[in-house]
């Protein structure tokens, strides 16, 4: 199944006062790790929405927490297609600070057409479906002083 | 089981671009539920904190989503205590417009001690298992223009 | 000139780990407070953007901070109009917590109407203005437990 | 002056119903601005504040809104020291899609100790003065296909 990888700096306004991030970001994390993973496939979901009048609304999501992430940790967020079913797609994310996992789940969203202001699911169609289940890792290595200062 | 409900009304910020609220917002609101909802039974979390030295950390979460909200939606979240284990208590939240459930899901809370920079979860106290256990609903009745406006 | 106050609870999330608000969260509460105002004088935004396509975007905004804000402290954000030009008005917002001030600062927001996709600044019609120039006050008693436990 | 500069790109969370930048964001990104800064002058918050007890709060924070930003838009912050007082760094922040300056501000940041609990503002050290005077930019660039895709 396709992967997606690209890291991101915990920055102070993700932290809380217990001096540890503040859960919801995960979700955040999450939001964006999924926009990125359809960017990876050749699929911006701003084109999505344009070109084919698709949009991709989460049904179900979830997250477990296992360490505490800190203010300026630099952290691995890694994707994977777990589940394709006819109108959905579940994309498993992991959350790394170098060999630790900090925090792993879910989201499910719906493959979803709008048309005239009226929203319905549709099947997945088949040459997306190819590519969700290509076995392949896109890695976004961040090779830039901000990562690494 | 202790069950506690407030009102709070969708903000402008709390939409994105498709003009619904952005999914993360309803870990925010969780959040603000799980410790209005330790408020409501005595034990506010700054307390908690301070005289007994115990966080309530989150260690799973969940949520599934049923209908779009929109901005200045008037919601009702709904918390009732769902498990209660040695060391663990599950929070199931629900969000309302009017009659129509939005989305629900859970927070599982862990009851831990912080003593000299140290945490570890401990069991929670008879006392304490005993309110979670009482078949009580605190309602936070907002009556006000702000509200009602 | 129109003023408005309301209360709110600083939330666990709106701290950062140096244990006090973290500055943005000021912004979301003057956003707040300016649809809050907008509410009060009988010109909700979402109705304004329905019947006369008006919205009200942000061209100029500042604060200035004096006071930390702690978890828990109940807090008042007053607002009052300070300047009313052809195309713009300017709110002046403090943020109190009991008989301190916290911080202060002003939103300028243009007069705006949407036709056919295309945005331009419009006067303010005068019976707006004449609303906007009266002297009071409409304070939002929040009398409910959510904020008094 | 010594200047930094380093691309993000707008989340789709960052966006309101408007379809544009919510903009509170803005000032998380001068926030983040402001800690790349330090780090890109070798002086980290986190060092900071472990090694010489030094934190910086903001103190005014100001933003002039030109144009909207949309979801997708690549932008630069730019940043550049504009005032240096006896304790106060005065920081001015740009915002630029390609060629078009959507936004700028400044943030007034302390230089304050924190001894045995205590804050107070003390004298910025001839040291750093001299670094923050250093005509150079640090050109953080992001050479990743998650900038590019």
């Amino acid at each position: 199944m396709r992967r997606n990888e690209f890291q991101m700096r915990v920055n102070w306004g993700d932290t809380d006062k217990a001096g540890i991030v503040y859960y919801p970001n995960y979700f955040k994390w999450f939001d964006i790790a999924g926009h990125q993973f359809f960017r990876s496939i050749g699929l911006p979901p701003s084109e999505l929405a344009v070109s084919k009048q698709i949009i991709l609304p989460l049904l179900d999501v979830r997250c477990t927490f296992e360490k505490p992430l800190y203010y300026d940790d630099i952290i691995t967020i890694k994707t994977v297609v777990s589940e394709i079913s006819n109108k959905t797609i579940k994309l498993n994310h992991e959350v790394h600070r170098g060999d630790t996992r900090t925090g792993y789940g879910y989201e499910i969203r719906g493959w979803v057409q709008e048309l005239e202001g009226k929203i319905s699911a549709v099947p997945i169609p088949e040459d997306v479906k190819n590519i969700l289940r290509e076995d392949r890792l896109v890695e976004n290595n961040q090779i830039n002083p901000w990562l690494s200062a």
